[in-house]
């Protein structure tokens, strides 16, 4: 096998050949939503297929009752290495409004942008660009004596749509697909422009619309109110109840399983360039809320919250009616960390809901999906190698990210494979996906490569 | 002047010819809501004016932006005596749905039903039938000596749309109307069929919507959920602070002009044939809420109450949605009673909500009127000298009743004409009053003109 160095001087090397195999790819309209690209999707994935076929590696396209998935296998020399499955989607939002770009969306271009060199086009930075920075990687290995590692590859083109055949196709395909010790996810982004970023972290979401009933239908305030109970006085104070002075969730149980940040975790995202005011000036507001002594990123990414999504009752017209409700209702939705467990929460919260049930309201309670939050251990070894070869390539300390929504494949991964994922993208935030004139860093291409390289090796050592 | 027994025997000999008055009066379909029928509500107008002329009586019809108002004067023998306001509407509902009318709602009938003889006719009860009960009295007065009182009669016909022209009618003919010392409304019910009733007190209303701001624009829960503020859980613990354990209203000083009622009202409404559980369980409800320790009757006639009419804020449609929203807003209304100040209360309230914003959070208030309670002294000597009548009449004490909601023209008579009303009807809770087949019993239009009878004698005592 030969040096890291040479695979990385190959990939610089390249660098002109590996651009115009992505521009191929980007020429490619495979937009998901839209049946009119059916058959571009088709396209895209046998592209990706022929690609994998080209450097040696097993692959095909396999249908769905959508777009079809690439699966693709590439031995490493050695046997005694990890396996890791690489995820990305070949799959695009629409160009609309194609009024607003300034050229062609699937006419990739090279642009000056004003922080270096960029590709334009649709796809390019989600997801396109970023599964092609594996895909050259390998590449540049194959030319140096062989992968490092075993991959299992897999593109999907439903990402765009919300990934509905994903889950199916890796219950159907365990047995193929749950060999790898770890995924790489590549569909995220650094956190600025020269620090790259691993996304370690992702909260979970448990949701319960709650409906109180009191009296059997609506009553004019007037001729009966005062000895007639009030369901929006009830879930009103059900909802006060929910949190303490300090922001605090009160539900029994509630940080079970919610782990403090590791001590070098917490020092790496206070020194973080990240101005809390700034942050909260774009909301409209000056001061965080939430829980006292929490910083904003540690809440977003790491702490569990309660939230009310909204609430109903009564009448919401112009002007006043004098009406007392028979029932009102809100949606709750709880964001998860560490090993919360989103079961033993939903039916902490019903027994507190029904703790503060007067006589004669009733309560209905419709649950609308819960599950556990991602965490790679921070103890991870595979993510302490991980970070220090991005940290060596990038000249600084890759930030352990966290991710305060969830990511759905992600969760598919783990569910259905019993797989944690590392997810390492080099997207930035200006990189306007979904949205007119997308781009993709040229840096973010060149070192996005080198990065893999640097992974893949450290995967191995 | 002749005693009252020759009145009462005479409206006993003239009740056929009392009937077929009322009749004449019932085949005019002066529905007001309704353009078509505008020249039939002059037409009833200018019927009520000819009936007062017939008796002697300046009267004549006024013409106003809507439907005419009448106006007649009457004089009794002795000058020094009480001078009385009579109030009645000559407008009536719709009949619709005609279908389930039994007979054509303008053709009146006498049919038998299961508690005696009704009147059949849309505007038996509401109010055609109320209203003659005391011209008829006032005819057996002028066969027999002339009225006991000074009375000012004054009938609309925009009842049943709101009475939009009646408060300024009452502003630029304030000499000509204020010069009575109460004013008779007969627009109300009895206790029971047996009981008859006094309406003294009909609770205010003041009404304040709140809207409560925090981001600037709606956000992703996921993304932002933690520190940033969400003014769902802000309103919901204004809500939920408004009422303490006991069902009391916490706002300070809201209980200032509240007054608890005399010991021998408070022991009447305990002794009246109602049945708390009967009543409850037709709102589906199996205990009273609101104020521990009181009573359903007293809190709905005599207690001040505090209730959201409606709440929304963020995602109300069907399913979940991370969204945290940028606002949310409830509309408050408070009932009041005795000399509870409505701008003191709101101002009370102003400051409640202020007190619980979070910094960031702002707040705006939409008022929606606010009109103070209405209440005939409990000492009044005129309210004594009716109660006496009426038992009389009916041989049982007659119920000080309270009315939960307002009466609009009784406020009107306040405000303009600074004229305290004594609310006396003989409608029955089934009378079906803007439904199908609308009745009023035959008994209470003839006990009805030998109460009006016996109050006008009462009061002039």
């Amino acid at each position: 096998m030969a040096t890291i160095e040479a695979v990385l001087d190959c990939i610089d090397a390249n660098l002109e050949a590996s651009r115009a195999r992505l521009f191929d790819l980007l020429r490619i309209p495979s937009v998901s939503t839209d049946p009119a690209y059916t058959q571009q999707c088709q396209n895209a994935a046998q592209w990706l297929a022929d690609q994998l076929n080209g450097l040696g590696y097993a692959a095909d396209i396999r249908q769905t009752p959508g777009h079809p998935i690439v699966v693709g296998h590439a031995q490493a020399k050695r046997k005694d290495v990890p396996h890791v499955l690489f995820y990305g989607h070949y799959d695009v939002q629409p160009p609309d409004p194609l009024e607003l770009w300034t050229a062609d969306p699937f006419a990739p271009r090279l642009a000056e942008g004003k922080n270096g060199l960029e590709i334009v086009a649709r796809g390019a930075s989600d997801d396109k660009g970023q599964l092609m920075t594996f895909i050259e990687a390998c590449r540049a290995f194959e030319a140096n004596g062989g992968l490092p590692c075993h991959i299992t590859f897999l593109f999907e083109g439903e990402e765009e749509t919300g990934s509905p055949s994903l889950p199916a196709f890796l219950a159907e395909n365990k047995k193929e697909l749950s060999e790898p010790d770890i995924a790489l996810v590549c569909d995220t982004s650094m956190w600025n422009a020269s620090t790259p970023a691993i996304t370690i972290m992702l909260r979970g979401l448990a949701q319960e619309e709650v409906i109180i009933r009191g009296p059997s239908h609506d009553l004019h305030s007037g001729m009966f109110g005062g000895p007639v109970l009030n369901p929006i006085h009830i879930l009103s104070k059900i909802i006060g109840d929910l949190h303490d002075a300090d922001g605090k969730v009160t539900l029994p149980g509630f940080y079970d399983g919610v782990p403090e940040l590791p001590q070098d975790v917490a020092d790496q995202w206070r020194k973080l360039d990240f101005n809390e005011s700034d942050f909260l000036a774009e909301l409209g507001l000056t001061r965080p809320g939430g829980e006292t002594g929490r910083g904003v990123i540690e809440q977003i990414w790491a702490r569990p919250t309660c939230d009310v999504n909204g609430i109903v009752g009564g009448y919401t017209g112009k002007g006043s009616k004098t009406v007392l409700p028979a029932q009102a209702s809100a949606k709750f939705s709880f964001r998860l960390v560490g090993s919360q467990d989103p079961n033993t929460i939903m039916e902490s919260f019903r027994t507190f809901v029904r703790a503060r049930l007067p006589v004669d309201a009733k309560v209905e309670f419709l649950a609308h999906g819960a599950s556990a939050a991602l965490q790679l251990p921070f103890g991870s070894e595979a993510l302490a190698r991980a970070r220090r070869a991005l940290s060596t390539e990038w000249g600084r300390d890759a930030v352990l990210a966290g991710c305060g929504g969830s990511i759905p494949i992600v969760g598919a991964f783990k569910r259905e494979l019993n797989m944690d994922a590392l997810m390492i993208g080099f997207a930035l935030d200006d990189d306007r996906i979904h949205s007119p004139n997308e781009k993709y860093s040229y840096a973010s291409f060149h070192k996005g490569m080198r990065s893999w390289a640097r992974v893949l090796e450290a995967l191995a050592a």
